[in-house]
């Protein structure tokens, strides 16, 4: 079941127009959230990210449009947990890159199993050859321009590893495919500041405060490679796993998980319980 | 009218599977290319560059289906121009980046009026912020990924200017939004080389060769931002306009068009009659 247009659809087929600059130039944004029992995990966090991106690339949306069509995806959901994607692109358009005087953006709404095997497993990353490009607005917002994350995704899975991780044109650590880094150093917890490159995860945002709760000092700063890798431990973040412990980088190895990462995500798994009425990693 | 599964359909609203990767990941490859009375110019190179790119990106598609779609849609062209589309994407997929195992990839054709005016005119270029990544497959191929490029002809047209010229990640120029770049200087012609994180670009192969043909020196090398805006005169080139003039970069002028930027469109002109039977620009 899907939302499209407002509407809800059965399957993944609808009544679609390809001029949809989302399919002809990447041209719009997503967001993949956890609901758990039909609750949305830092829903306004997520809409909140949304609608900025469609303000810095120019798309016309009303909060309250994507909030309906959510909801009505939402509605349609049985007990338990779920990945939801919320897509915005453009709309429509004519051949060519110039951004229509008036768009008619395209809202999508859907949902996918949780994988709730991936709770807590530890990874494996390599570094990539691909950068990420911090001077990109696909850097810095979570527009439908995935493709350099596909591949170094299928590059890391074909070098036997379960991530890849992502440096920044200078040198410095950005972020994996489709995840925030940190590194643990006693009590400090480091990761990457926005200008290198990142995306402003929500769960990002979250483990910040939650590792101030537990008594760690933070820190949003340029980490080198070889700074990061030393690191006493290292974890990743995303919407979907929360918190995912890192057992190696490259060819060196970690405890996985941590002490402090278990801390953090179990902190995690209370803020969720919180708002979504239970912790799903239980 | 375009062809979308392997049949004609009227306008460009299809029944569509939105789990298509094209459109959820711009995890796809496009074509633009000249139709003159329905004959494709450079149409091997096109078909060539396509079909390298989703062997790059592991993107089944055989030859005789591009050829067949693309010739389907030809069959519905009056005479005349026309720029045509030619869109490849992995097909449907499940949620996340992994490649799914057996990929059932979407074709899809169109065709648009050719820009006539847009024939020899001179051009401005401001350089943007954004970079090219010229370490990323959305740099060497023509993927579905074009945000950089939506934005940085958006904020080039903001500031009164036709078009971006983009920097990799070096400083070195890469190309335009939309085009391959060359510099004159005397009797060289010199263009960034591969990789600098340029297309390879159909126009821009034939432009070297004709080059030649005329008498001039071809470099292909990194160029920096200031030896590149020193030269004698600057054009750039795609399928769509073939040659344009650059009478501006930032704040310097150049002659528009220069002497030897009119011998090498007229050669391209005579180039397209040769395969298509006239010459569109006459």
């Amino acid at each position: 079941m899907i939302v499209f247009d407002g509407r809800l659809h059965d399957g993944d087929t609808v009544s679609f127009d390809v001029s949809d600059r989302g399919l002809t130039l990447a041209d719009g944004l997503f967001e993949t959230m956890l609901a758990v029992d039909g609750r949305v995990f830092r829903r306004a966090a997520h809409l909140y990210r949304l609608l900025a991106g469609a303000e810095a690339l120019t798309i016309p949306i009303a909060r309250t449009r994507l909030e309906a069509d959510l909801d009505l995806l939402l509605s349609t959901l049985p007990p338990g947990e779920a990945v939801v994607r919320l897509t915005l692109t453009r709309g429509p358009g004519a051949r060519g890159l110039k951004r229509p005087a008036e768009a008619r953006p395209t809202v999508l709404v859907g949902a996918a199993p949780w994988p709730r095997e991936a709770v807590m497993r530890p990874i494996r990353l390599v570094t990539s050859a691909i950068r990420r490009n911090e001077t990109s607005p696909t850097a810095r917002w979570k527009t439908l321009a995935y493709v350099d994350a596909v591949a170094a995704l299928a590059e890391a899975e074909a070098a036997g590893a379960d991530d890849a991780l992502l440096l920044n044109g200078r040198g410095d650590v950005a972020c994996t495919t489709m995840a925030n880094v940190f590194a643990v150093d006693g009590d400090v917890l480091l990761t990457p500041q926005p200008d290198d490159g990142i995306l402003a995860g929500t769960t990002r945002a979250l483990v910040l405060a939650l590792a101030r709760e537990i008594g760690m000092r933070t820190k949003e700063m340029s980490l080198s490679a070889p700074e990061f890798a030393a690191a006493e431990a290292l974890f990743v973040t995303n919407a979907v796993r929360l918190v995912a412990p890192v057992a190696g980088l490259d060819r060196r190895h970690y405890v996985a998980p941590h002490p402090r990462v278990i801390e953090i995500a179990d902190a995690g798994g209370a803020r969720i319980a919180t708002e979504c009425g239970r912790d799903p990693r239980a």
